[in-house]
């Protein structure tokens, strides 16, 4: 295997591919609605994982033909699946390495990423891959989370602490759960023009009740997930891990607030 | 002196008020822009200061009524000449305390408090009063940072620690450098209705030179105020500090970002 493969971090549990339909679907508009491909473009989707994005990227530009992949075939069966029961056609779905991908150069007019290079040992280097199959003036979007934008009352060491686990397990993978604030750079050290990056901050509180609902499934399950990783490696020992999960659920109940800020990055390769 | 007043933690200085008006002029459409009163609608201003909102909020709403107040008299007598010399008329000066405001109950539409509550020991009782002098259905508007907020590439611990002594000066002083995340808990507790917080996100990246110019010259201009104060109390030593805010300039550098988020809440007293 690669030596920059690592594991996916957060598992591949029925769970967590619920989670990420769930987290997709709520966070469609926020951080999709602005990308709209126009007919008969060619896009590549990387890493699309169970398809939780695809779905709504294939709906968003319904005259864009995209190819979709994935290094994982188990993934890729899932989202094989999920978009053919969603009545999706415009989506052909293939196997590919993210660093050895099987596309000649100038082969797609945009590409997509989401949620990936958070979890890449040398992220830098699929962004120079992707720019290498797109055309001149084809653009790249990118959009990633940064876990250190999470702001919430009433605040708690215990909370940030088990957040912490999930961001040492991720960087011990050789992933990096900050790497939202680090768009612009990375793009621009990759050689794309005109980098634009906007941040899509997520903000909850009693009167959200839908927002607070996906603090809980997305964010604060997330870190759930965690947990047996993160005790048994001596991160965390168990009453600190069960307060700071109780301080989590504590911001989505009355008085609490919440917040967390994804990047979406556009480039353009030149012309 | 009442007990609740606290040392303004920023100071007084010409240099002060000079971040204060630019920091109101760069932010006045990400903050002010959805705030304007009906002609003819009488607008209590609480705590002007020197006059750094009060002018954007007069010119959003030409037709309203404002009366500021502040409780020193140099601020307010700096603010009464910045706002004549801006030709501004609708707006009466009065020195008064939040704490012992010198207006009948239901004598204002609507009151309007713009970084004020960040610096009072006791936010709840001041919000208390201001409801005393609305009228019924008259609204409540409040701004407020979170230095919690700031976010940035590259990221550093000593400019972490930094940040950590202006808001631990704060707290020593009485307030609260992270009351942003509060708002909504303190304006439902202090018994308003339809309490709507909306957090307004600052973002700068080299692409965005006008935005890296506030964060110099608002954000780290505000850190660097207190180095005195910080060393002197032993908060943190010379070397570090100047290493801290040596990192907060290199996030407005080639490939650095920078984020920060204020929040505006609006709530009604109960008709």
């Amino acid at each position: 295997m690669n030596p920059l493969h690592r594991r996916y971090v957060h598992g591949h549990s029925d769970r967590e591919s619920e989670r990420l339909y769930y987290q997709a679907s709520k966070l469609a508009e926020l951080l999709h609605h602005d990308t709209c491909y126009s007919p008969g473009s060619r896009v590549l989707e990387a890493a699309c994982g169970v398809g939780a994005q695809t779905v709504i990227l294939a709906r968003n530009s319904p005259g864009a033909e995209f190819v979709s992949v994935d290094i994982s075939p188990e993934s890729l069966a899932t989202a094989k699946d999920r978009v053919f029961q969603e009545g999706i056609r415009n989506v052909a779905f293939r196997r590919a390495d993210i660093y050895d991908l099987p596309f000649g150069p100038e082969t797609f007019d945009h590409v997509f990423v989401c949620f990936l290079l958070e979890h890449l040992a040398d992220p830098l280097l699929a962004l120079n891959n992707l720019k290498g199959i797109l055309r001149a003036n084809g653009t790249l979007t990118v959009i990633e989370g940064d876990h250190g934008s999470a702001l919430f009352y009433p605040d708690s060491r215990d909370a940030h602490r088990v957040i912490d686990c999930l961001v040492q397990l991720q960087r011990q993978a050789g992933g990096n759960a900050l790497i939202g604030r680090e768009l612009w750079h990375l793009m621009t050290d990759a050689g794309f023009m005109d980098v634009t990056v906007s941040p899509r901050q997520v903000y909850a509180d009693c009167s959200r009740p839908d927002s607070v609902e996906g603090v809980k499934h997305i964010f604060i399950t997330m870190i759930e997930e965690v947990r047996k990783e993160a005790i048994s490696r001596g991160m965390v020992d168990k009453e600190t891990w069960e307060k700071g999960i109780s301080d989590l659920y504590r911001t989505t109940e009355q008085g609490g607030t919440f917040c967390y800020t994804f990047f979406k990055a556009v480039g353009r390769k030149e012309g």
